[in-house]
């Protein structure tokens, strides 16, 4: 059985693309405040952008405020996906965000619900409970998650950059002193737990890629993990420091959601094809630079 | 307009309770796998248990898995807790326990579906994300908010007990020594900021039962928030070390959930009864004890 990310790494391959087509269906965007309007919004943009899509990222907030009716056009919309895939004969990933995060019996029904009731192939998680609320999500390894890591809104610094101690107390004595170095961001130590939990490949991570430096800390602790990385577009990263900084050697890893600004656009098929092969071609003059 | 924490007290002097019933039809539990059959079984529940209920916490992930029709039964459910609160005369909160966490536009999406659509008066969320997520869930001073502090789970060490930084980094240079009583677990920055965050007297936190000494540490840090404690019955906490240690000087400030201990008892609203008559004579104990 194949795992997530190497089912992610073939659609990345067979449309040469990086981008992850957001399905963001807010109010204001639709022809009426209804669920089957979001439908519609997200089944038109599904058709226009699927040949540049390596996944599709459906949010579930925006199918929930709808109640049972978003939850039939969240269905509907996933369900269409898969047949765009085999229309075009690739499947096309989804990647559903949801950022729950629960124990147990209860973390087991969010992972029925996203995988075998939605259909989703992957779903981010936050990391706030630990392994154990991970792990019904991460048994199977053809199902992935994203774990929230470095997130691209102003308040991630509150709780995702404190300083954490790097290593297990030990004999560590209350009046012992520790120099700074022995201390790394909060989602350093994230990233380091997701590797460690990694034994399947099909854990990857959250990062904003409106943050450069973190992109590059983080790559350094998972070289190989596959990051999300928002914040191109309407969020104002940008697009080449962010792949300079988070592509893996072989020029994959980075998973890039984009959701308004190709949504918004007149022609969103021509807006997503653009995207695609700007990113080709500052991936090409990376590599350039590489060698 | 009274805020979330003043009308969950006041029912908690109505009904001179700290339980909060648990909703969770988990699939074990139904006569059928379906979400008709979680419905009939939280409406018994809540018929049964609602004089001995300060508030109940609808489970959305029990609800969730059974996709449209799930969704219809919890606003069915939340209906049935308000028509049961006007019957005795008295409102019954309902938390809905979600542990959401999103930014902007779509933590707004999420706090719209439980607070207008399903007509939950708080939700649990997780803090990762920082300010900005929480702040839509806590604009209106009714509306309150439980944010994960510490988790009940094994895997609640995992991030939640790291040690950080208890400070601004302000002018430490990366070879300065650091004495570890500058360092509280992330748990505790979590209260921290709660602490601060809480301007309109509708946050709280969940902190587990199961761990008397982190109930005293964080009651420190916010000695007037509600905590939701789990771990009281099925999860083995120990109820007379629990309420020691958490209480508010004035006997409240704990907000005990159960669920399985009562659901699946013979008679869950005697168990109810019991349950919450015990917790009464330890409370009446401990202030004798302090007297």
């Amino acid at each position: 059985m194949e795992s997530f990310f190497s089912f992610l790494e073939k659609r990345a391959d067979d449309c040469s693309s990086l981008l992850c087509i957001g399905l963001d269906p807010h109010a204001k965007d639709l022809s009426a405040p209804t669920a089957a309007a979001a439908r519609d919004f997200c089944l038109n943009l599904v058709k226009q952008t699927s040949r540049y899509a390596a996944a599709f990222k459906p949010n579930a907030a925006f199918f929930e405020v709808f109640g049972a009716d978003g939850w039939i056009a969240l269905k509907d919309v996933i369900e269409a996906i898969q047949e765009e895939s085999h229309r075009m004969g690739s499947m096309i990933p989804v990647v559903l965000d949801a950022k729950r995060g629960d124990i147990a019996s209860t973390a087991e029904a969010y992972a029925r619900s996203a995988f075998e009731n939605l259909g989703a192939h992957c779903i981010t998680l936050s990391p706030y409970l630990g392994r154990d609320s991970i792990e019904p999500f991460i048994q199977e390894s053809e199902k992935g998650v994203f774990l929230l890591c470095k997130t691209s809104n102003p308040g991630s610094t509150d709780l995702q950059d404190v300083l954490v101690l790097n290593h297990e107390r030990g004999n560590t004595k209350e009046d012992d002193l520790l120099p700074l170095s022995s201390f790394v961001p909060l989602h350093i130590k994230v990233a380091q737990l997701a590797q460690q939990w990694n034994t399947r490949n099909n854990i990857g991570l959250v990062v904003g890629a409106t943050y450069p430096e973190t992109l590059v800390r983080v790559r350094e602790v998972v070289p190989d993990m596959w990051f999300l990385a928002p914040g191109v577009g309407a969020q104002g990263g940008e697009l080449e420091t962010a792949l300079t900084a988070g592509l893996r050697k072989d020029g994959k890893g980075m998973l890039l959601p984009v959701s308004r600004t190709i949504a918004r656009a007149e022609k969103p098929g021509f807006a997503a094809a653009e995207l695609r092969d700007e990113i080709l071609a500052i991936r090409a003059s990376i590599k350039g630079n590489q060698q």
